[in-house]
């Protein structure tokens, strides 16, 4: 955790990847952040992965360092509950990130009664309000037709990463910054909308794939493991190691063509093709099959060491395939020497390695990530220090089952 | 874009999707973004996908709003020319994104000797330096195997989005504006390193997979297209059209069953089985198969217009297959009614469909895209207005061949 956002105080009511992310991000860069959840948890409290007591990694994963009140939100007092802590007063507070409606009782304008100078950041799945979730703005923007191998004929492949989720999350941590250094110049308050759709739909049209289905008239076709226009894919070495190898700088293919010692016969092909693979990574790809069938044949000539040695010395840009369980059991910057990693113990009450933030700020001291909370296991400590309620009070909305305690 | 960031002016020296969409991102915020390119463009400026002419689709949707500086950064006054922009004063300024190795010319400590407030997010393969880019990062963490359907044996499936670079860049944004802040409070820079393989790396322990993996002793298996840990796949309509369903939550389950009309058969299996689809959808996920062979058979006598006109009245989430062209041709989402896309004229000459800002403010009115520039269409225009240097200046670097003019 990285205190630069120390005087920030952050509400979410949230569930799944995108909104809890985003709190995520900001309780590493220091902000408090106070989740609000139902009494017994939110939809997300039991999502997969999780122990075999039936404790959530993912939950527990995607909240680590924040604070949790439990709260009855089908009970009218637990709903204003809810909107007090999030329209509680204080200069870095009013900042309240969601994917609750847009209309319901968490809906912008009626907290805003309590606090103008709010700022809502809401991700939602479409604009219109309907609802869409990252496994399906993946196949509406076209990419599960475009990944695998052609083999699989119309069969499209799903993507496992939520990707859009997490970019969800990290789109609202951004856009909450902005929409708070606004606020620190203007006093103004504002809702930030972050449907799901819209991101997905964007982001295809700023990589240019938008550009070349119009000019194309058609989608892009699957080219399997190859990377789409340069030298990329997966190749086996001699004793049946599987290594991903990328050229897509001049630098990156000149490394890989020494590194195999195909100096030659690449510059054969060119001249029977009348092309430059050195300068335009774009032949690359047009000519990948016969590029391919060249460099297949001299990594499986090879052992994984010997391969991996020069590739190296010589800095082609390759990686290992491996599941996590393997990268876990032999890679070091799979564990505590990669100073993200720590082994802390969680609310499950196992001990794993845990990631703080991926990003080193010069100006700081990293620090040590830190569990996810109990369900609940503020409720007290945020009723009392953000409402200013009593002793007898917090005694009285437990009593009325609407708040919890871990 | 969102004049939220108007008093910032950040300099990016970067190619490809990371640092440029970090740019993107503050352009569309409101932030002069000067993009600092090698005469005659950089790695990725003629990236794929591309027009017939050998214009960069994906440079253009990367670059949309900012300022281009065309310098020969071989040259040691080229050098010292893009050292100056970037450390260049102006209380909103001094703010540099990059992918530049971290010891070269355009080392963070090198540029602060000019203005030690200066800011530097730098994008890096890993923490060491050593090489990786988003295609060789998600094999290292594990992704591939666990993608695509499990006929496909040991052979494994990269994506074809580039999740790692894209949450790279918004990592970068929300890293930037936090040091932003920071610096405003206390007048400190600092260099921010974000290593794409600990991103990927810290990741997939948010979501919980280090410690599946770590308690399974294995990595996760492939599963083909179902949604891991609850109810989700494609299923193909009477009519052949295929569509993804997914039911996460207790709403979006009784949604899909009331839909389908298949409560009893559900109350048969839940009693068989002894469990309950409805309360834990790790269930759905546990008994997959069984429910996937009664869904399938029920979307499979239905017509694509029927099936999804219930499930619209129902609260069914789910979405359509489709190629991104046939999502340009049929969905309002991806057309000019959408708010966040334009038709826009770009360097390419060609006009299509372009994205804004995803992002909604409601404090803000929401601007037109804005083409990405001709590379070095700015040269003068920086070079004059945040350097001053005099018109016989400029003209005798143009004479040198140190910097160039669109």
């Amino acid at each position: 955790m990285h205190p630069l956002l120390a005087d920030l105080r952050v509400v979410e009511a949230s569930s799944f990847v995108a909104a809890p992310s985003c709190g995520l991000h900001l309780a590493q860069l220091g902000a408090t952040v106070i989740r609000l959840d139902m009494i017994g948890g939110g939809p997300d409290f039991r999502r997969w992965p999780k122990s075999e007591d039936g404790s959530s990694f993912f939950w527990e994963g995607l909240n680590k360092g924040k604070k949790s009140v439990a709260i009855d939100l089908r009970q009218p007092q637990g709903r204003e509950l809810a909107a007090r802590i999030i329209a509680a007063p204080g200069q870095g507070a009013g900042l309240f990130v969601t994917n609750f409606p847009v209309s319901g009782f968490l809906a912008h304008e009626r907290l805003a009664a309590h606090r103008p100078d709010l700022i809502t950041v809401r991700i939602m799945g479409h604009a219109s309000g309907r609802q869409a979730v990252d496994y399906t703005v993946n196949n509406a923007v076209g990419l599960p037709s475009m990944t695998g191998p052609a083999s699989l004929g119309a069969e499209p492949v799903n993507h496992v990463l939520p990707a859009w989720d997490l970019l969800a999350g990290s789109h609202a941590t951004f856009s909450l910054l902005a929409a708070e250094r606004h606020r620190q110049a203007t006093g103004e308050g504002q809702e930030i909308r972050l449907p799901l759709f819209d991101l997905a739909a964007s982001t295809v049209g700023h990589l240019g794939q938008i550009a070349e289905a119009t000019v194309q008239q058609s989608g892009r076709e699957r080219h399997g493991n190859a990377l789409y226009g340069a030298f990329g894919r997966d190749f086996l070495t001699a004793d049946g190691e599987r290594v991903m190898i990328v050229a897509i700088t001049e630098g990156q293919w000149s490394s890989l063509v020494r590194a195999l010692g195909i100096e030659a016969r690449i510059e054969q092909i060119e001249g029977k093709l009348g092309v430059s693979f050195r300068i335009d990574e774009g032949n690359r790809f047009i000519h990948r099959d016969e590029l391919f069938a060249l460099v297949e044949v001299e990594i499986g000539a090879r052992s994984y060491a010997d391969l991996t040695r020069d590739f190296d010395e010589l800095g082609v840009c390759w990686s290992l395939y491996r599941d996590l369980k393997e990268a876990l059991d032999e890679d070091p910057e799979f564990s505590g020497e990669n100073p993200i990693f720590s082994n802390i113990e969680h609310p499950s009450g196992l001990t794993y390695l845990t990631p703080g933030s991926a990003t080193a700020f010069s100006g700081l001291k990293r620090r040590e990530p830190v569990r996810a909370p109990r369900l609940g296991e503020h409720t007290e400590e945020v009723l009392s220090n953000v409402l200013g309620l009593t002793g007898g009070e917090i005694a009285k909305l437990h009593d009325l089952g609407t708040v919890a305690s871990a």
